[in-house]
């Protein structure tokens, strides 16, 4: 087991766009967009969580090289009244790609949606028949010498 | 937005079990299975991986209460010839549960396979058509007196 | 040097609150109220910091004990026209006091406040003639046997 | 909310010097001055706690850019007999400025000091009267295209 | 892989005491002893450094549970003119014993003087060829019912 | 107490190699050769633990800087039938070396294989008559204009 060296390479831009779904009960993606979840705003806390945890990618995942992020940027969807998608755009100037670094924020977010919702989500055994995580992916890769 | 307020409630004995799947090219898998990543053997990365991702859950989930996590344990299934399962159980004597430090542990795991096999799932264009993260839930939640 | 040692101390309900205030430009206290700063809203990104920093106090200051928190609540207040004020609540059935804790989110608050209104405190030569962090203290600490 | 995107930005050193005080009881202040806070020494071991604070920055507020810190320098000044001021600059070739680096590590000097002498502070009651942040702020902010 | 599962164990009074030692130059011990070491005093950021790694020992070996560190202390011994040794205790009252954490304060105190003196230590060539660790061993582990 | 300014240095190709040894009982060794270690297998869990460390080097030393790492490489070598040699080598493209990088990797390597062989190696009472660490050292450090 061994990082990749990327020591030879050169320092170019580099961009990944990632999304996910969560899959929840239509009422709580209702409570979600009306903004009336007990433990407050979901796209707000989110937002926070994504940030963080693109920063923290490599300590996450072992092989995977410290990056110098320049910009984060998260968008929020509803395609369905039982789902919400997250998407992460992750850019820098680096010698490696950052689409980890995109899908960490992506299951960071899905994950912050479930802990904020687990309320609604749980039945009376406190279990969880609906939630889902679906369709994590990466959109799009792109790497140009210029940025 | 405030994190719940536990502070009352009794140190009772907690286990969460989630699992996820990782659908990836049937090559990739056969590489997988035989060994033959040649970053590493992929389970055994993946575990520490998962182990230190659960033990982290705190810092990524910000509304998630610290917790003394006293088991983690961590399992591989290769459902189909396309895809790798990760299951993982948490154990705790604590006052909330532990599925977010379990789903946390899921999706860290699933990112490290996705991450170890970047390039095999790649297309010539550099991007990732197959690679996808799916079914990511919780299996089962126990809450008793007596551990 | 050297960590109290809290090893014989009982398991008690501790409880602090601590709380600071920002000088800010009338008008950046006036785009925060309504919601208008550019970086997003100051209120939610900031509860998430001060959460996050609590349940980090024991990496921060090193002859702090770890705590298992039990609950924290933030909030806010505009006390004059050119000031925002935050106030923490820091709970635990623990060892020891936890008002570094409360201290430590007030900080990050106010920090993570002005961070974000960076742009608007600036005068034409990048300096911040106007910008201070004032009365960070403790507002009342309090420990009893039971919760 | 979204972190500013720097991509474009020219990697340039940057400089800033930030401050605070902490007010403190005579007796206490006498007690740093004269090395006799049973804790330890003061001064040395809040420069390490204000070192390592600075590094952590783009961790606490969700906002900031990973910054590769070149320098941190540390220094204290007793301005009047009841309180201890505290000045941290910091050095960078970034592409994005270092006071939030600067004013964290203020603040985390000065909770530092907090935490060492809570002993000689406290009131019978447990509470703390006179202990308080005040002028945390920012002193200067140099961008150039030479070091 | 996994860790050992500690749920049903009883938290018992645990306390640690681990060694090791650093061989040096005798000018550069005689610079640390004199306190004239040009990045500071040595054992002073030694201790703090020693009792920070004590408290992350849980995300830097894998298979360790967290602990709720009661008490670190940490002392420096001179056994020889050209050594140091660091020896750090831990105590806790736990599942698991606390061996690991004194090991880790130890290994960190050891490679801090190494970073503090490096300069001293180097030759011409900017290798070492005198600088070692050696002797890094648990002194002795108690378990007991009452602290 | 000081970081040193790195600031005007040029960031140039950098490599650094360093080793360290465990003393083991003969009947541990053979246990960790041919993979019948019951906390899994040691040499996998090792490495992963070794990159990690490696990566918070700048977190675990104060007066350290953040250091873009570009490889790791982590090597196991069984000299005596008594002992298990970890070496590490550590490249990147930077403006200070990266020896405390390759030994913070040892170390915790090293830490991480006792942490896995506690329980062949505690004697009756729980203690460790056999156990060392050992001849930690820097190998090689390489510093030069081109890589």
């Amino acid at each position: 087991m061994s990082m990749v060296d990327v020591t030879g390479k050169k320092l170019v831009y580099r961009e990944a766009v990632a999304e996910g779904v969560i899959r929840l009960r239509p009422e709580t993606v209702r409570l979600i967009k009306e903004g009336r979840v007990e433990k407050g705003d979901v796209f707000d806390v989110t937002r926070v969580a994504v940030v963080l945890a693109v920063k923290k990618t490599s300590e996450l995942l072992p092989l995977t090289h410290p990056i110098p992020v320049t910009h984060v940027d998260v968008g929020f969807d509803i395609p369905t009244e039982d789902s919400v998608k997250v998407t992460v755009r992750v850019k820098t100037i680096a010698q490696t790609g950052v689409e980890m670094e995109a899908l960490t924020g992506v299951v960071a977010g899905l994950l912050n949606i479930w802990d904020m919702v687990k309320k609604y989500e749980k039945d009376e055994g406190g279990q969880y028949p609906y939630t889902r995580i679906e369709g994590v992916r990466v959109v799009s890769k792109v790497k140009s010498e210029t940025s």
